[in-house]
């Protein structure tokens, strides 16, 4: 399976060519040291063209600018031998290389190859460009039970995430042995990329849940503006960015953190966040912006300046009451409230059609990368579970927490070191 | 409800300069005569700047060139008299031809007006331009019932659609008082003209169902690609287009075709069509391009030609076998076959989730347009139902059929002529 070199055909031709136009943009997620998260020219890549090379040092589609949409799938591994798991990351991980450049996930792609087979690629996305894509592998707790002698590599930071105040978690939106996030400014192109994947790994893997997002909610570096959540508020303002030499500690597994397989790795949590966005919109814009703490429009914290103003929590206003509440979700997700905890975070909206009272079943599908969760995510949502004004307005019903392992390379599939 | 002309306010402002800006950019559906259906110009307007004029002769959405994403919503009305629905429909105009200017749904806007009220836009598309935004109503069979005294108003076009062979339909996914198609370039346009036009209906009515689309799967004028839908084909190569002009006949009621007041207006009959991708995945290239009829990389007709070449359906080949086989889809859906029906197909590629067999849920949101359904669709479909060789991976299960009134202006809200 390390055939890279398909040799052009018909209906491979296009793709092809449009997918080598695109990779001379070099993008975000590679050829860095550990302790440097981006090189400057991640935030100008962007458009239909944009690629992002597979293989590197980390994963892409981590520190990479935030592409538009997203597509992302847990999975349960079958019965199978933890040889024929490592060959499914090794197919996983050569598809994937070839769909972010524009290629069909196998050699012959969608409309060429043996006529009384079935084509090697589905082909929706055969007229169209790389559109960014990314395509992140992570593994769950649950891959280290004892079915595939994987007890031993479980790193310690992959703990099973307590039970938080207020969730309300449905168990078909819960775990999964493995998980594929795809990002894309096209989202035919991130379709295509978990629809290929999931067709491999028939009878190896089968998706257990899937969550589309058709909205960015998260900039990852400078150079993109804030994107609005269903709140209608800047998300993303106050975000760790690959540019800043501190996000590399508070993002990547660092060496002696454990695990040694995971250098160069991070955790990603996942949490669908239902939001009753038909209460949120009878609120006053006082209220909702009480409860943020920044100003609906500029994003501005509520103690003043603009949206990249520093918030400022001792500031008072009438009565002495604080400018930004103590129970405002920006005060309490600060990290000069959790210990210097910080997050990358990288979610998406969501509408998933309605529900039986005629609500629009939306809100969030969050994503954040860190070293730690531990340290990162636990304490903060733990925090935010507990005193946040915003879960009025929202109900957590889905969650993942995924180790993702460090970048791929030609000689070395995803997840390799799990069987070094 | 006729002010137009909110004051710039902080809030507003950037979007408003976009959109006034994009507005300069004349789309289609609007100010031409009947029996013309589009200028030309209509295919050179895309990307985030193009807007769509929301009033005109007829409604936009229907021959204006089909922008990437959908949100399509069905609605039931609640226990309201005729006139406080008449007045519902005059708040949607209202609210809708501001958003497709890219303004907010009300005159303050999402983050301005009383400090103390709910903001009478929420937010979520402030930044954004109309991204081509049009907002399309249309009114179901059931709204004609006893309730708000329009039984004598039903056109004798807008049928209930009979029982197909084969139909699985749900009767969650079925029907509606009230259609709203919503199309942009920019999925989170989309979901904000839905999620406001619901908010503005509260009491008055509720979401029935509703369907996010992701890809189109139709041109509507000549100078868009053909896109692909799920099982990897060109979907809309022999489409009516925008351009041509016996589209017109086709697409709007004439006068004298009977009901007055849907001169110049339009029938939507919308179909969830469940296609199981893991089948057709495991099926070969050769099954594959025999039940389509047209080749899967360049979209020819099997009986030979490039993409647009017309098919021919006498050629045989081997063993004097039709090359184009009798049970294909192109065959069984082409004019000749259907005493010349032919409908405007305005589609998206949906995929929800995935079930509980870890397929995922994908399929086709099929929407068409027509003068006279019992004329087009219905024998269409009748045709396929029966005995199309592609319905061993479909499932058709939800459905809906609206008259599409012609285009509101500024003294006329859509659906007026139902009241006069
Ligand atoms: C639907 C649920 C949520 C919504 C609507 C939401 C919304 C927001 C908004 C509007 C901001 C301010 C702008 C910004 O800096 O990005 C913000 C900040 C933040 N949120 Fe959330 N959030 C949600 C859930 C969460 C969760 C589950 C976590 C982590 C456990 C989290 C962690 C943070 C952090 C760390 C910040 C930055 C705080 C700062 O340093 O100023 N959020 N969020
Ligand atoms: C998931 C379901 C469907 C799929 C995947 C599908 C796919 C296709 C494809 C690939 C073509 C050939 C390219 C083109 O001309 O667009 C086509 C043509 C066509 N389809 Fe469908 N279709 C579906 C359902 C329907 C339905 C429900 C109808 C109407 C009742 C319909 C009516 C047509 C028509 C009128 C044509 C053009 C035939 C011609 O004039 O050559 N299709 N469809």
């Amino acid at each position: 399976m390390t055939d890279d070199s398909a040799p052009a055909r018909p209906g491979l031709s296009r793709r092809g060519l449009l997918g080598l136009a695109g990779a001379g943009v070099v993008g975000a997620g590679i050829g860095f040291g550990i302790d440097r998260v981006v090189t400057p020219e991640a935030g100008a890549v962007s458009g239909a063209a944009a690629s992002y090379p597979f293989y590197g040092e980390h994963q892409s589609g981590i520190v990479t600018a935030a592409q538009d949409r997203l597509h992302f799938a847990a999975f349960d591994v079958s019965d199978i031998t933890a040889s024929e798991l490592e060959e499914l990351l090794a197919d996983w991980t050569y598809a994937a290389n070839r769909m972010t450049t524009g290629l069909g996930a196998g050699k012959y792609g969608p409309a060429s190859g043996p006529y009384d087979s079935p084509p090697d690629d589905t082909g929706e996305a055969l007229d169209l460009p790389p559109s960014g894509l990314t395509i992140t592998f992570g593994f769950g707790p649950s891959l280290f039970d004892d079915r595939f002698g994987l007890a031993g590599k479980r790193p310690d930071a992959l703990v099973d995430l307590p039970h938080f105040p207020g969730d309300a978690l449905v168990d078909t939106l819960v775990g999964g042995d493995l998980c594929i996030q795809a990002c894309s400014d096209d989202p035919q192109v991130a379709v295509h990329a978990i629809r290929n994947l999931s067709r491999i790994a028939f009878g190896r893997a089968s998706l257990r849940w899937s969550q589309l997002g058709f909205g960015r909610t998260s900039s990852t570096t400078r150079a993109q503006a804030t994107p609005r959540n269903l709140f209608g508020f800047k998300d993303g303002t106050a975000n760790l960015r690959a540019e800043d030499a501190e996000t590399a500690k508070d993002v990547w597994v660092q060496p002696g953190d454990g695990a040694s397989w995971m250098t160069g790795g991070s955790y990603l949590v996942s949490r669908k966040i239902r939001m009753t966005i038909e209460t949120w919109d009878r609120t006053s814009l006082r209220e909702q912006e009480r409860v943020v703490g920044r100003t609906k429009g500029e994003g501005a914290p509520l103690s003043g300046g603009t949206e990249f103003s520093e918030p400022d929590f001792d500031a008072t206003g009438r009565a002495d009451a604080p400018l930004i509440d103590t129970a405002s979700h920006v005060r309490l997700a600060h990290p000069s409230m959790n210990d210097g905890a910080a997050l990358l975070r990288r979610g998406y909206n969501f509408v998933d059609g309605n529900d039986d009272l005629g609500r629009l079943n939306a809100g969030l599908f969050f994503i954040c990368f860190q070293r730690d969760p531990r340290a990162q995510f636990v304490p903060i949502q733990l925090q935010l579970a507990k005193n946040d004004a915003m879960n009025e307005y929202l109900r957590h019903v889905g969650s993942g927490i995924f180790a993702v392992p460090p970048g791929a390379t030609a000689d070395r599939p995803i997840g390799a070191g799990l069987f070094d």
